[in-house]
């Protein structure tokens, strides 16, 4: 039975991190300047932390400077934005994140459109995505995911343009500037999402597939075309008896199934999880890479 | 024969004039403002100079106060700039339009990215276009033709939500904020463009059909599934002996064929032409309704 070829997001993950290492010992030796990375975490939320210390330990590996701000459940509002607005004017700081979600007495809009557009190594500003989404304009930053989906398919020599792409899912962070990053390569990319029916149909079309919606194997074998590439975003724990912490990680994607018509897909964990981070890093660096006007 | 409802364009154009001059006498009667535009034109191009005489008139018609800067060919690109800095000061303007196309030497980009927001009635700055693609985020102007388009759908009951909706073209203008504007309202969008192959496939699914491509009667009856809406907002003269002119408008939808397959369809002249200075008009009274805050 034909298999596909995995997709080792870890492996290129890796890659990533090596070159960024190597850029940013370039970029100390020749101009004495460390790409600075601030994050800043509001109460006290198990996931968050966790994404917190991992992004922390991204950084220490590659030698990006982090800070890191904490601050309780209960801060108003202005607390974080005091902070933003000191990393704003740090010029040891290149890229600042707020990890969300926020307190929901928190505005996040409010909050994320302090980050002054230079620093927004996630790319979230909507200034930013105005321009991911218009011709001849040029995003200052890519969001993380997305742009490791993107990442991806061009470490695999997979080419986009004039091909079929189906996004499924329009989230902000991923499906929705993967689309837009994918129409800027030439692929002719339709969007589904809840309020679409039978997006089987639509599917089965793509000679891509990027998937970022938080439905256990949703996108079963027979949504497939033979021999379609497959990205695979979502990250949804299910009950497992048999696993040590009693549950384990899968994708939207039926792995099982989808393997066995796509030519090429990501698995889940070790798939587009270890790019966000990769590409984090990467943001962070070009960053620092283009206030100092280094190439 | 079957044969298609026809969107009639100037009716809705001649309605939405006459529900804007009823706002209008009614903001003056009750807070003494009156919307004002201003319009700058670069240069002695006669199409624009027929497009900037055109919205002259329809501001006159409901009753908006418009200013007209016109500026010679070799104008130094500071020239523009500083109108539109005096006219971003000036309180009794609401809505800003510089003319395009502007000479080469000009940066474009530049130029209309100091329009500030607020009277950006064009809706083309990146914030409001990033703002128009963002879940939760609304944009301030939704830019006019893709706005008129959307309108013909509502005026006439046209559901979109759940439907398919094919937009061929995908210019920062019209193509791009059609698709992002279905997609708002819930329909599963796809987005053709020169790069597609096979866009018949691709058109034949769609439930509405929004062109934007500039090439007379591309989309044959052949490419249309039967019962769909077509918005046609192509307008492209061909050569026609029997015209006084020389020449006639066709849009981007071979009509003859299409409206027989269609359910619906907007005619080339008189269809979407129309509307987009219809809702130049509404956004200009809409700009000048919300810096005073009127309702
Ligand atoms: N690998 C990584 O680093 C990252 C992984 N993720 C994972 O990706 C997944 C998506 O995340 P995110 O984008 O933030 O999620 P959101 O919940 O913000 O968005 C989910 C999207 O999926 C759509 N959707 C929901 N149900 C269906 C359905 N049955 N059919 C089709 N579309 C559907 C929703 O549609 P509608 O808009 O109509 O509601 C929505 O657009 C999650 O599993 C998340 O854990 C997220 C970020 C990073
Ligand atoms: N009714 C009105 O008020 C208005 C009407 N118009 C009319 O609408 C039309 C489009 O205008 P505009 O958006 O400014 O034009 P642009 O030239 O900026 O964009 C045209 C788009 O069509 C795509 N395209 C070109 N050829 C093909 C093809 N063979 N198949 C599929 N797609 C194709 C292009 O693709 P790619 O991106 O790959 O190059 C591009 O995205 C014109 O006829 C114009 O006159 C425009 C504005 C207002």
């Amino acid at each position: 039975e034909a298999s596909a070829t995995v997709i080792d997001g870890k492996r290129v993950a890796k890659d990533i991190r090596e070159e960024v290492a190597v850029e940013i010992s370039r970029m100390k030796d020749e101009i004495g300047i460390v790409p600075g990375l601030a994050v800043i975490l509001v109460g006290d939320r198990k996931d968050s932390a966790t994404y917190v210390r991992n992004k922390k330990k991204a950084c220490d590996s590659v030698g990006i400077n982090s800070y890191e701000v904490r601050l309780a459940e209960d801060s108003p509002e202005e607390e974080v934005l005091k902070h933003i607005s000191k990393f704003n004017d740090d010029p040891s700081v290149h890229g600042i994140l707020v990890q969300l979600p926020l307190p929901s007495h928190m505005n996040e809009q409010n909050i994320l459109n302090a980050v002054c557009i230079e620093k927004d190594v996630d790319g979230f500003h909507p200034l930013n995505i105005g321009r991911l989404a218009m011709r001849g304009r040029e995003p200052l930053f890519v969001p993380c995911t997305p742009k490791g989906c993107i990442e991806l398919l061009h470490r695999y020599d997979i080419p986009i343009k004039g091909k079929r792409a189906v996004v499924i899912g329009r989230s902000n962070i991923v499906g929705m500037p993967a689309a837009l990053l994918l129409q800027r390569e030439d692929a002719t990319v339709s969007i589904v999402h809840s309020r679409t029916k039978n997006p089987e149909e639509i599917t089965r079309q793509a000679d891509i597939i990027i998937s970022a919606v938080g439905q256990p194997n949703m996108v079963r074998g027979s949504w497939v075309k033979p021999g379609a590439v497959i990205i695979d975003v979502g990250i949804n724990p299910v009950e497992d008896p048999e696993s040590p912490r009693g549950y384990r990680l899968v994708g939207d994607i039926c792995y099982e199934e989808a393997s066995k018509v796509a030519s090429a897909i990501t698995p889940v964990p070790g798939g587009v999880g270890p790019m966000t981070i990769a590409m984090l890093l990467s943001n962070t660096l070009l960053s620092a890479k283009r206030v100092h006007n280094f190439r």
